[in-house]
């Protein structure tokens, strides 16, 4: 097992990264997924879960980051910085209901990703100079997954918030191996996606035609 | 302000523990529910919300927490144990469905508070070896405030638990200055109470009643 250290490298890591989310998986677990997606090449993984308690949350936290560390990838927990803190995964993702980046940094400490999604380029500037490690930015296309999602920006969108940054930006939303080109030359250092993968039949076949469609 | 030492004479402090929910106050704030209760002689806050987001829920924790501190009462978060540290509470409560009891004391800490909902004298005996600082038990009598609650355990379903550990109990559920002695008598070190104090007209008057039958 390589020495911990979650942010090296971090923008390659970011490449295609997959959201697991019970409620788009189609009963599948989490780990089953995780497992197709990796063998499909997904390079990072973030655990999101409105549905489930914070006991199940951490239980299966617990699987993904055995599961990601034997498989090289990248980990993420969703809004808990606890459960994030206690399966000892690479870091958090955090919107902007979460809690505050500088609450947040503090718990999880400097050697720990913090991600954030945001929906403007003012946003995008706000986290940075918060110090978040990387961005989701989206929804760069319409998008069945988050019904909450603000107005889609387009890869044009995208690629203002790419300019106004330094650090990775990923972009979310709609995104599948037909469009996912678009993004990369927005200047995107990946795609994030949760239904793409996620509810497909073959989760490794759909991984590795988003995966061929990003080099 | 007293040098921070949640755990001194904790007993003593679970004596009148109210239990803040916007979703039974009545659309009144928590700061003022809160400065009301402490008025009526509280000796304990908790937040919970399920409605709240993560940073609504560390906003509020920020003003109860330098309010509970003026007033010199107990602060306790519900639940998140990443938001109790963020908004330096005293302690955190978990329930059987929150993150297990020792992934919660790593993260928090020897210094800081853990309080368990417990419905059975197994599940008592099982928090205070996994080192719980106190039991919430109940229902002790029927409540509106907890669909999801147990059956009813009565005062001496309560008794059982407070004969069977050494760490203080709580009692919880339909408690109110008309039943608040059985509690006592059962060997509780307090009660725990949401509606009868957070719902009433008068916050202020409802917790002195209550406290006037503990005592």
């Amino acid at each position: 097992m390589a020495v911990f250290a979650p942010k090296s490298d971090l923008r390659k890591r970011l490449l295609l990264y997959v959201i697991v989310d019970r409620a788009f998986s189609g009963g599948r677990g989490e780990e089953e997924v995780v497992a197709a997606a990796a063998r499909g090449g997904a390079t990072a993984v973030q655990l999101r879960s409105k549905e489930l308690t914070a006991r199940q949350l951490y239980l299966t936290g617990l699987s993904l980051r055995t599961l990601t560390r034997q498989m090289g990838l990248l980990f993420i927990v969703n809004d808990r910085v606890d459960v994030a803190l206690a399966v000892d995964a690479d870091g958090v993702h955090l919107g902007q209901d979460d809690l505050p980046l500088e609450a947040a940094r503090r718990l999880m400490g400097r050697r720990r990703i913090i991600g954030m999604s945001v929906d403007t380029v003012e946003e995008a500037e706000r986290a940075q100079r918060g110090g978040a490690d990387y961005l989701g930015a989206g929804p760069v296309f319409a998008t069945p997954s988050k019904a909450d999602a603000g107005p889609v920006m387009g890869p044009e969108g995208l690629r203002e918030i790419c300019r106004a940054v330094r650090i990775p930006v990923v972009g979310i939303g709609g995104i599948g191996a037909r469009n996912a080109r678009q993004v990369m030359e927005a200047g995107a250092a990946g795609v994030a996606v949760i239904s793409a993968v996620v509810s497909a039949p073959d989760v490794t076949a759909a991984a590795r035609a988003l995966r061929s469609a990003l080099v």
